[in-house]
């Protein structure tokens, strides 16, 4: 039987989780491909570090270069992680005309366009399912699933660690740095969780998944970026009366002139079937012109189901090797790129949440809506509660209509100053 | 640029949603194929029809085969419905070595084995991604997504006219006669909704899931179907009260060595995802080894969404044609079937709610639960209430634990006799 070899760079969690489930499901990939996957050779950092599963030492090195560069490896698998050696390694495998599987958000969102331009030239297949949304199939969804569709807009529940936050924080109304010590003692968050919690890792994918569905460079740095980590438990109290739910989106638009693509804790209503992702899970929301709406949920990240997509991803890049047909393009891709700029994020539009914690003086509301109607900012709602004793501050809650968000950002700075204000105003963005 | 020639069969709904996307969408299908799609001839059964797009009238024939045969034509695009004609007609298309997309999950139930097994000698491919769930990618997301995985289970919402009207009477509490005139009346549910309120689509569907999920023919004819027909208003009250949602589900389970199909009406908790698609939208939950869940949501019918399907499907088989990789072994597909048999209905263990009409005299309860436990099913709940007045019926609510559904039937055969039993019990079965 035709062997078709593999080398892994990495051997981390997910790098396991491929050996496992390359042994598990040997005789059903077999039977499915006509073709056994074999691993040839894996390159590590510390041969001798215990491992989840069981490897045959003579599979390991530290030569990465000699992995890539082995004759007998077709495919070569991307998991060390990172933006750095990852770009030179897969680069390398490009130009070695290998085709290349990964799991590395950082690695496209930032060079993107460098890697799948090379591939495009030499001919390679780069796939990348475990990149977004784990062993979610987002990526074979957009790609073939709605390859005749026009996608117009995304909504995405896409880090699980914020996921998890969030959802604990929705339930309990525990306070932001409890759950995250929670979550970093049950495995959820990383001992640094900056990267999660501050929205990085949801920008990588939302850079991906913005470049996949509307065909344009995006540029992650300019992207707005908000965490979950000013969050309050009080903010998910009154979400909740107000029949939302908070939860962290990566927002994608097409605009037809420029695009749109932001990550910020968004209110959305309770019924939205995104309001009901739970845990780490992760799942995209995708608006498209003949489907119109369709859903895509499940793990987000975690060894099997990450290490799953990548497997996927290695047996169909097999049998493209079996069949003779790989370096097809791929039917929507960072290819065909128009370039088109991201939208000021200044110029978009929003529902706002915004809680105000302000002196209990009489003519404080009128002077916070005065700001707010000054700049066309006008009020849906408004609710304040809280001691009658003048020398404590007292809750205003206000819900907007539509506004601008430049205009938004004045109107708190002009706030921010009243004498009145006791504190920064926490402002949650709505959609509906 | 070259071009890819498609024959469409049928001209309905479905066929007009596939020359208008061809149309909307030409430029970026061109751009994302590298190849243009080119609709040749459609065979259609009254020339002069009016059609919900303008066509050119010289592509019309009535002469089906000459459009198959055309050798200009390499993608058969079969839209006539049915598992008679249809069948004659896609084993021509796969005889003359054209590739097939079809949308007809009849034929693909009913005839699937022998379809697959003439395509896989004739080296031609059949598609069929808009045969379950309409638009959404879940035929992809299965074979290739998934493709690395073990499916142990799945639990779908396949079909949309019984989704609407139970998604209506969940909300209105409405009788099903009304709820299911008013959906003809809209143009959600058939003149004849038989196929559709009775099962018998869902059932379709099951099949072609479980034969792509579990490698294994399913026969239609011994599945247990069971509709939406005799549900009550009541219970959807009661369901509540209890904390269900009820949807109608198919369900497919792998045992080993056997499998489980079926399609009925279901008690699902109401915080599970699958209670929230709402109307006539479509979802499939999937469980495997190493993904765990995931679950798939969008338009399971409606004129563009299956076009899209459809389209879907013609370019990325031009893709193919073009990279001359047509005839591919599917990752997962009905080729590679294992022959295990229908777990007998009977055998299988479920949860039940059932609902009694019973005189209101003393001693009834004691009737009903003796024999049920005669039976071995064991009782978590009861709930009585009605009249106080002894010669009219009172409501009688049990759940049962998990029990044999032999032994349930048995038992409700039993009870049916009983003399202070008014109409027959009603019985859903609870998923949790």
């Amino acid at each position: 039987m035709r062997e078709i070899g593999v080398g892994l760079l990495g051997l981390g969690n997910v790098g396991a989780g491929v050996v496992k489930l390359l042994e598990d499901n040997a005789n059903a990939i077999e039977a499915r491909l006509g073709a056994r996957v074999v691993v040839r050779a894996i390159a590590v950092r510390e041969p001798d570090k215990k491992r989840v599963v069981d490897v045959d030492p003579g599979l390991m090195t530290t030569d990465v270069k000699s992995v890539i560069d082995r004759d007998d490896v077709e495919i070569v698998c991307e998991l060390v992680g990172g933006d750095t050696d990852a770009r030179e390694y897969a680069m390398r495998a490009i130009a070695r005309r290998k085709q290349l599987v990964t799991a590395n958000k950082a690695l496209l969102a930032v060079h993107g366009e460098e890697l799948f331009s090379a591939a495009e030239k030499a001919g390679a297949d780069v796939y990348y399912e475990a990149a977004v949304c784990g062993g979610v199939p987002i990526i074979r969804a957009l790609r073939e699933g709605l390859a005749s569709d026009r996608i117009e807009a995304f909504y995405g529940i896409v880090n699980g660690t914020s996921n998890f936050i969030v959802t604990e924080m929705t339930e309990n109304r525990a306070a932001f740095a409890d759950v995250l010590a929670d979550a970093q003692a049950r495995g959820y968050a990383e001992a640094d969780p900056t990267l999660d919690v501050g929205g990085g890792d949801a920008a990588h994918k939302l850079a991906i998944l913005a470049s996949l569905c509307f065909g344009t460079g995006v540029d992650v740095a300019q992207m707005h970026v908000e965490g979950i980590d000013r969050l309050d438990p009080i903010d998910f109290e009154l979400a909740e009366r107000f029949g939302f739910t908070i939860k962290p989106l990566v927002i994608g638009r097409d605009h037809g002139d420029s695009i749109e693509a932001r990550v910020h804790p968004t209110m959305i209503p309770k019924r939205w079937l995104l309001a009901d992702v739970p845990d780490a899970k992760n799942a995209l929301y995708v608006k498209s012109y003949a489907l119109g709406s369709s859903m895509y949920y499940g793990a987000g990240a975690g060894m099997m189901p990450t290490a799953m997509a990548v497997v996927s991803d290695v047996i169909e890049v097999a049998r493209n090797i079996k069949a003779g047909s790989t370096g097809a393009l791929p039917l929507r891709s960072y290819q065909r790129m128009t370039h088109r700029p991201l939208r000021e994020f200044d110029e978009l539009r929003n529902r706002y949440y915004m809680r105000f914690s302000v002196l209990d003086r009489s003519g404080v509301l009128g002077q916070l809506t005065t700001v707010l109607g000054d700049h066309e900012i006008s009020i849906a709602q408004v609710v304040q509660e809280g001691p009658r004793d003048p020398n404590r501050p007292v809750l205003v809650v206000i819900l907007t209509h539509e506004a601008r968000e430049g205009n938004v950002r004045h109107a708190l700075a002009q706030i921010a100053k009243l004498a009145t204000v006791v504190e920064p105003a926490s402002v949650i963005r709505i959609m509906q």
